[in-house]
């Protein structure tokens, strides 16, 4: 038995998907740049995937660069940014919560001289509007958030943030980091106006190797590395044609079937949530008004880790933080707020178009089953037990 | 009929690579970063083509790096060592024939004030160590050279190149774009003492969106981007573990069955040669002594793009230079000392393991029936044939 709960770490590929690469590796395997029919046939399947983007996002298909990862087209907005503009200004406005290749691209820059002013959320979790307009000034070269919190769900209010930002700041860049947002929620370039937003395909039943950045036209970026003029310039290197391919069906899986799995994951929340009410201990981290697809919940006196493996044993996968931590303690959950008691018993259940609720039910069970169970153990090892 | 024989661009994708992706994407698709057991799965993939790649160049898996591209890890090794080192040498030895990956992150360095020394190859297309080590001065950063050139196939002599430079310039980084070389040639880090080392997976029946940077174990290196500490922290971003596992495979069968394979192209490349050498106006820029797999010739009198989608027409894909400069004028032909009117007629040909002799007797006629065709129409537009 095996129940993927840790959607939000990377999800498994959808068969369309699967069944694109595979036709692209073995018969449009041309090299996009080869001026033959081969090289023509692979160069389409770029095309039509930046159109299918371009439609999702309503924006032209010129807009959109393939890159490697979220990670890369983060570092290339934020580094790319500041290449590009060595007179501008010397201040990038982030959030506490960011991922880390947000949080680390940015603290690059401060060893460059660079100040990263940090948007914290309020007590209450949320972030408000104000707290962004007041941390931008004269200086302020480039704001950069999350769409959706990675590890507990919080969405932030970038409706409302992006037409005051552009009102108190009309030349500051804004860059969101749609990863955990995008195909979940509707996002459309003609409502929001920024100058970058970034996904990858691994998210959302692509592979692992396939990211994407928007890029407003008209903004000029500045590439992280050299080569041939792939990607108009911005992003050498053959691109990832077979990533591109699957890319593209995964793309319209979502957009054909986001809105069914949205009500599901609303019904699965709740049962999770009614669920972990009734057993001892357990209390949630994820706000109401969260991602439905993500609960990060504590079983306080339990280090997530155990339970971790405990859940494991029986099939069931889910996880103690962002997946790109390695397990290591989160600072973003201390941002929210969350006491270290919490933050050290802290597990994602991040669902799938594939999450059933008799998942939900056997993670419920097995959570149940692992509190009594290693209660003794931990009660043995001397630790007191909230 | 398709006749693929334009292999240096990119290879068709064997079928034990593609299954190997296939059942990553499906099956084996937890995120190598989770701390769970789809996690050590996937990781375990990462460790296992590691070590492959250990044995095939006989050096420890942990020096091994999984990158994007052949382009990104040419990329990493130039401006990470530039950037590992701001108090070191300023100064940036290549050869005037280098791929666009290595020349353009010279030249990027070259705008931020390093001088870059292009080694040319000598009258009769061959490179001398001599100037390589007269090249080579106190202020040497880095010296970078391909071990095989992309566009006709001259082998550098880096056997006796690299022990030369380590004598003379031991404190000198050394970097080997080993593309076009790597598994067509035996490559061991222990008789060859280099820095770095690239190869993508894309030129040896893996995927696209796959290279790797050999790093020698103690030499620094800074990385392009941030964020997760993946790859040593070298470079960040979520795996792409598919093409990882495919790589393995076709790294398998390279090691299996390359000694047939040289055996077969050293015959194709005869056959090929002879044929040639009885068309009216061919002649064959490739040198004798190059790999076998690559044999450019020249049409003279006839544009390569002519030809090519002349060829196109029947099903035969070749190159008019290396894709990655969509059909630019090469500046690496006019380094080899090659006249103006044979750069404009030069055709890349190069083999695969699928390549048969029939294959390359329907290249010969399809050439000698474009001559005959095509030498009208250029009478026609009152040019001058040779």
């Amino acid at each position: 038995m095996e129940i993927y709960l840790d959607n939000c770490a990377t999800t498994r590929v959808c068969d369309e998907a699967a069944a694109a690469c595979l036709r692209a590796m073995t018969a449009e395997y041309g090299n996009p740049s080869s001026l033959h029919r081969k090289g023509l046939e692979a160069e389409s399947i770029l095309t039509e995937t930046r159109k299918t983007i371009g439609q999702m996002l309503s924006c032209p298909p010129e807009c959109i660069r393939f890159t490697a990862s979220a990670t890369e087209s983060n570092n290339l907005a934020i580094l790319g940014s500041a290449a590009a503009r060595p007179h501008g200004g010397k201040t990038i406005v982030i959030t506490a919560v960011e991922h880390s290749s947000v949080e680390n691209a940015a603290a690059a820059l401060e060893k460059k001289g660079y100040t990263i002013r940090r948007v914290h959320p309020r007590p209450d979790g949320h972030f408000a509007v104000e707290d962004f307009l007041n941390a931008v000034d004269d200086d302020t070269l480039l704001v950069s958030f999350m769409m959706v919190n990675n590890e507990i769900g919080t969405v932030l209010p970038y409706e409302t943030l992006i037409p005051a930002l552009r009102r108190k700041a009309p030349k500051v860049l804004l860059h969101m980091d749609a990863v955990q947002g995008f195909t979940k929620y509707p996002v459309s370039m003609k409502r929001l106006d920024l100058d970058f937003l970034t996904f990858s395909g691994h998210k959302l039943y692509a592979p692992k190797g396939i990211g994407v950045l928007y890029i407003k036209k008209g903004t000029r970026l500045f590439p992280l590395a050299y080569g041939g003029g792939q990607e108009q310039g911005l992003r050498p290197g053959t691109e990832a044609v077979e990533l591109v391919a699957a890319l593209k069906e995964a793309l319209l899986l979502c957009q054909r079937d986001g809105r069914l799995w949205e009500t599901k994951y609303r019904a699965l929340n709740q049962r999770l949530r009614e669920g972990a009410a009734a057993l001892p201990r357990v209390s949630v981290n994820s706000p109401e008004d969260g991602a439905p697809n993500i609960v990060n919940l504590s079983v306080l006196g339990i280090r997530s880790e155990i339970m971790l493996h405990f859940l494991e044993e029986k099939g069931i996968y889910v996880s103690s933080g962002s997946a790109c931590s390695k397990g290591a303690k989160s600072p973003a959950l201390a941002a929210f707020g969350l006491t270290p008691e919490r933050i050290d018993s802290a597990l994602r259940i991040s669902f799938s178009r594939e999450t059933t609720e008799d998942e939900v039910d056997a993670l419920l069970a097995a959570l149940e089953d692992g509190i009594r169970r290693l209660r003794p153990v931990i009660e043995k090892n001397g630790k007191e037990l909230p």
